[in-house]
């Protein structure tokens, strides 16, 4: 995707060599390829290899830069990271309006657009943040804050990844929907409840011979077809009410032919 | 939030206590606590620790199963995780449209929610996904789809907790669209520009004393305004052309009272 391509990835000052990599991968995953390097502490490193886990040619190419003026330079929107939710002088944004405006940005030819992380520990400074048009906060717990690097990058870069493929997800959507309204208001049946509901029925079908020579394989089409089902624990008390009432008339027959 | 904590995370035989504590730490980061291991090779483990990064209240409350029935005995409703996009025989959802299904479940009661992950390399069973109601792809790029276990899981929850909180995202959206209204098709100017517009509206501004003995820091309220405004190379040049008109009518003048 073209637009990916007008993206680049600026971390600045990472400490561990790690973090390179993993932000690598993450960049692969997501179909980035431009990371640039603002004084790195270690790179090229064999850990930033490591965890790139075959990202090796975002890391050959990325750029390495002395200062982030020199890495900005060409960048026409620049977006900065941050761990506070609330800044007085950016418009903070979560990830999800921060891609979808930097889409609409490279889809009106608006490029490259710059996305900047800090430092592991107290990330960008506030003169690094001047250079920012605006800053994305990701909503984590307040109790536990600290995302790992690589971690903000991958989930930065999801966004972007979903803003610019337009998934369709209303036809998923739909999809789960109407299975959702056909729940009733009792309680799910537990998986517990369903592995016991499921050797009950292969016991059953075994004693009517069903399978008659068929791979035991064929279980799992029921399984499939009750797992779509979301039963309730009434459904699958009532089903295993059905094998129970076979199994007593097959024993019943069985007695009387004997 | 009290329907994260209804929500359990499984892995399934995870090869590298790394991965685990690196989930540990995204539960954390997203609010969920509880974790279920399926046979860990190494745990615990000191790369889980190091890992975890403070999430230790986590991995010591962990739950160690011998089985994946164990560990999934209680939960009403099962969610996979898959490499593929397309299964035959389970809807396979992208991590959007299956939090806000699972978000509908916690918020009609339906718990404890299981989501499973499966092996670094091989990931799930087919007969592990017997167990699943319906699994999840993230849409990662094609050429490059090994996600790491711990990144599925930040995106994966992520967008869990982005489901339940609702988070309100539509004012953000109005406001950065608004100024994207205003943009002109123009070509924005780069950093280097503003930079360099920058400088220029700084030595104009000691020219005129416009500082006079406050801090130079003033500046930072001049930058922030232009990085508001999103300004094309067009609305620079022009900027810059008042500035040297400024500059060479101070000259003149200068030159007239010597």
């Amino acid at each position: 995707m073209q637009q990916l391509a007008n993206v680049q990835v600026v971390l600045v000052e990472p400490a561990h060599p790690g973090n390179i990599g993993a932000t690598a991968r993450a960049m692969a995953n997501m179909g980035l390829s431009q990371l640039v390097l603002v004084n790195p502490k270690q790179f090229p490193h064999e850990s930033a290899t490591a965890r790139a886990a075959g990202a090796d040619f975002i890391l050959d190419n990325a750029r390495v830069c002395q200062s982030i003026d020199e890495a900005l330079s060409q960048a026409v929107f620049v977006l900065g990271t941050t761990a506070r939710s609330r800044r007085t002088a950016w418009p903070v944004l979560t990830p999800r309006p921060a891609m979808a405006h930097v889409s609409e940005l490279l889809h009106a030819g608006q490029a490259p657009v710059a996305i900047c992380f800090g430092r592991e520990r107290t990330g960008l400074t506030n003169d690094e943040l001047e250079r920012c048009h605006a800053l994305i906060w990701i909503p984590v717990d307040a109790q536990f804050s600290s995302l790992n690097l690589g971690s903000a990058a991958t989930v930065i870069l999801y966004e972007l990844r979903h803003a610019l493929l337009a998934i369709d997800e209303n036809l998923q959507t739909q999809q789960i929907q109407q299975r959702l309204a056909q729940i009733e208001s009792q309680p799910l049946a537990t998986a517990q409840m369903l592995r016991d509901f499921y050797a009950h029925l292969e016991t059953v079908l075994v004693e009517i011979d069903f399978f008659d020579g068929r791979s035991s394989k064929l279980l799992r089409k029921f399984t499939r077809l009750f797992n779509r089902a979301y039963m309730t624990d009434k459904e699958v008390s009532m089903l295993r009410g059905v094998l129970s009432e076979v199994q007593r008339q097959l024993a019943a027959r069985s007695l009387k032919k004997d």
